[in-house]
């Protein structure tokens, strides 16, 4: 089969679309014919070398996709190697396509259900009437956090460029903040302080993430693009009687992820075939382009989901 | 009546038995006669200047007691005035006196009680079969928490110096670890890390809590004895799925309070009346001898609770 290799870490042009062997299906794994794939910032930093796959995953990037097996519609949960032809996978890692998703949109749905929820709900426990705030809302994390924040009955509050606001208010946020010109601690508690917050950002946010949370607010960090260390202030967590969490997904243990998977199942997919949350998808670039699809989310212009798919 | 005040901040010497107004009841209060009231680290803090009562909470210190409603005994979480012949206190924070405990033990209850309950129950989530790591286990906190901990089926780590070991391992901890002779995180590491710590040190532990998690492993943070400022790594907190939470009792909104008490009525109460929980008094003192028993807690000398008696 063809797979997207990296040769080298380094920018968009290591990946590199080659011949490789097929993977096989170890015990409890079935092998899906990947239709699509979808590119996750923790594919870019795979990339540059930053964040290798867990021990016994593909060494090709792919955290998602959707595809066929034996020839019924799937998606699904990877540890690695979504960019590719096929893929081995847990069996209990499928997920159904949910009535009303197209195949290929499908692909984009698996880590950010899995993502928010875990972190959001199963995590935060986020409650109907509380306040979300999403930082960096224009991404497939954004987006989805966004319908789904909605969908529980909470405000959401979230961020983005001017230019992706449209869209943003669209999707059901209640307000949306420019990171570039507003302070968001201050538009944040003139609207009463976040319950939850959802951010990518970590160590250079970190304060001004305490000073945004309402009293018994939780902060859930799922990505560290601001940076990993920061000084924390327990006085200051302390007045908020807080809550700081940080998690990553690939790295879970297959039962935790499973486990995970269950339970957005049960709760998130009966609200995307309900309506109440669909696939925002930005564009599909063909599989053997994926580095086009990289330099697309490095440089931050899309808003949702980035496609990669396979010739059919 | 007579009361415990604090004519300035400064050493044990500035507490004085002194004549002062009755108080009054305010709207859904109750008065109640001290016959006991205990000490707890946040009265040091206090009379130190370091931690004002919260507006409107009597002047004087003592955060919990027991004593006489209408001649019958009760105990209470109180906001301030403990350290008093009389106290107001709203009619939700009272506690029935659990039966087999006498009425002044009961006076070291309810903080330490909430305290507890309220991290390690209701926002740790600490479950049967997980270990529990509990730092400076011979205060009243620690000598609670440790109980409460063997009671919900967990196993119990706790810190203390090697004086207080056997008294500790009486009450039912798995493993006591000498701080100043042991690295906590080694040990916890070798008994397969913490899932719940419940820490009252902060900053200068920061780092070192995070290494003694277990996957998925929670600090509740209550004490700030080690500093509140601290580098926090988010990408060692990430490779646990950690999180960090800080809070204090004293200044949660009476509902927020009353709903703990409430929790732990329902479900501390059964196990102090089962007898799986006890009291530890370390000693009793005339409550005019407030002084004294701030040394004793200052020289970190005691084991479990220090009481304050009135004369009867």
């Amino acid at each position: 089969m063809r797979a997207i290799t990296i040769h080298e870490p380094g920018g968009p042009e290591v990946l590199t679309w080659a011949e490789v062997p097929d993977p096989t299906a170890g015990p409890g794994e079935v092998l899906v014919e990947v239709v699509a794939s979808a590119v996750n910032r923790a594919d870019l930093l795979q990339r540059q070398g930053h964040y290798n796959p867990p021990p016994g995953s593909s060494p090709y990037p792919g955290l998602e996709c959707a595809g066929l097996l034996d020839g019924e519609p799937v998606c699904a949960l990877l540890s690695g190697g979504g960019y590719a032809q096929r893929v081995a996978v847990p069996a209990d890692h499928l997920l159904p396509v949910p009535a009303g998703v197209a195949l290929d949109e499908a692909a984009g749905l698996p880590e950010v259900a899995c993502t928010v929820w875990s972190n959001v709900v199963r995590g935060a426990r986020l409650a109907e009437g509380e306040t979300l705030l999403v930082h960096g809302g224009s991404s497939g994390i954004g987006t989805f956090a966004i319908q789904l924040g909605k969908a529980l009955g909470a405000r959401v509050i979230t961020t983005a460029r001017k230019v992706k606001h449209e869209a943003l208010l669209a999707l059901g946020a209640d307000h949306v903040i420019d990171y570039s010109t507003e302070d968001f601690v201050e538009v944040t508690q003139g609207l009463g302080g976040a319950d939850v917050i959802l951010d990518i950002i970590a160590a250079s946010y970190l304060d001004r993430n305490i000073a945004a949370l309402a009293s018994n607010g939780r902060i859930a960090t799922i990505g560290t693009q601001g940076g990993r260390r920061a000084e924390l202030d327990f006085r200051k967590l302390m007045a908020k009687r807080g809550s700081i969490s940080a998690t990553t997904l690939r790295a879970r243990p297959a039962a935790e992820k499973t486990a995970i998977i269950a339970g957005v199942r049960e709760t998130v997919w009966p609200l995307i075939e309900a309506g109440r949350i669909r696939p925002v998808i930005d564009r599909r670039l063909p599989m053997a382009r994926a580095a086009d699809a990289h330099r697309v989310v490095e440089e931050n212009e899309h808003i949702g989901k980035v496609l990669l798919v396979n010739p059919s």
